[in-house]
């Protein structure tokens, strides 16, 4: 796979895209990273990238040219048409599900702006999806695209490890994670369970999956609406906020 | 303000800390950033930071000792009581309001795990806050702890110019932002709509209203939800599904 970003800061990247699993990837040739800075296919002669919004306001927009011949540019030296993401407020809220689909495409092209707004002819005829990663402000799209290149990568066939997969996999039962517990058994007089130290598989597992289940009632109930529960399951919610509101 | 971050990949923050106005806010004093290898506080001979979780299962889990201790010099050298985050999928959603709590605290201490899991001492002894920035699965709470650093810096007094403080405002009227325009006003046969170029003021202003609440009501129709709309504002969303649906 390849990962292109469209940045003016392309600098911003190089510590998250040369550590860890990102590295492991594009080191094992499954996926190759660039960082392209748009300013240089600004055909004006100050490399300008933005200018005044028509109709006015403060602010200032990102122009179409540099980076319509910045896509161009990458588009000519591809195989494939590759999908052209936009990192925006304005976008639709990245989820697992768009990092799955993201993960089959051959290119990505990832465009950032940083806190100017773009150009609406950007939108219109040359993006492909507009994505925003949360609610809330940031100084730029580069963050975004860092989220994106993170989570679509590690879904690349031969990027985790059996250990980083199975830290992965309990996201799958669409409840969150019940409580994990390592050594030392007694840390400064906060205790393990019993239950996790007595040897008895079946306890254990039931434990595991009442606390999953409570923590996902108490912390994102969201989560379930759309789940079917067993009439175990819809027992022990009953009980919840009788027993612990925590 | 000062904001520590703990984490095993220290290098993944220098790009993003060193770049644009999280640099600017650092260097001019606003807001001290540092980030901390909890390995380096370990005490077993091979500095160690996880083990294998109570109970069985695939997978490793953080122990609590490095990242306790961590912890209590961070807040040693510190004259108010830090706000102890913990980075992880189970967290509360981070949002806007978060940030503008945080924006007020006066230490930050982020912790960020790796793939593994967190020894639950650790959330239910040393963490104040567990925040997660969306429901996609990443390697670990370092993007996080940066979108954290990001969206809080430049909340602070005296870190944003006009410029950036301008875009930011469309934010503040609950809608997405209506499009914006630059020059040149016909790209490649891509042209700007007229209102904008007619210098009409009050054309132009119900133009964006329009458009604001058009671009919201067909992307993020929950922002709509606990908004007070006015009669003009409910009848132009009656005609929108006739008129347009992008």
């Amino acid at each position: 796979m390849r990962i292109d970003v469209l940045s003016l800061f392309p600098n911003m990247f190089s510590g998250v895209f040369g550590s860890s699993i990102l590295k492991q990837a594009q080191e094992s040739g499954i996926v190759n990273y660039s960082v392209v800075d748009f300013r240089e296919y600004s055909s004006s002669k100050h490399k300008k990238v933005d200018d005044y919004p028509y109709g006015g306001g403060a602010g200032m927009v990102l122009s179409p040219q540099p980076i319509f011949d910045a896509v161009t540019a990458l588009t000519n030296n591809s195989e494939s048409r590759p999908r052209v993401v936009l990192l925006c407020p304005q976008g639709q809220r990245y989820s697992q599900a768009k990092a799955e689909e993201f993960a089959k495409e051959e290119h990505l092209i990832l465009l950032c702006g940083h806190y100017e707004g773009y150009d609406e002819r950007i939108r219109e005829h040359l993006v492909d999806d507009e994505v925003s990663i949360g609610d809330y402000v940031l100084t730029g799209g580069e963050l975004g695209a860092m989220v994106i290149v993170d989570s679509v990568t590690r879904l690349l066939p031969g990027v985790l490890g059996n250990a980083e997969s199975a830290m992965t996999d309990s996201f799958s039962t669409g409840l969150l994670e019940h409580p994990h517990y390592t050594r030392p058994a007694d840390f400064r007089g906060m205790k393990v369970p019993d239950v996790l130290l007595s040897g008895h598989h079946k306890n254990i597992e039931n434990w595991r999956h009442q606390e999953s289940l409570r923590r996902t009632w108490t912390r994102r109930p969201d989560l379930l609406e759309n789940k079917t529960l067993t009439k175990d399951e819809l027992d022990l919610i009953d009980d919840f906020p009788k027993k612990n509101n925590s």
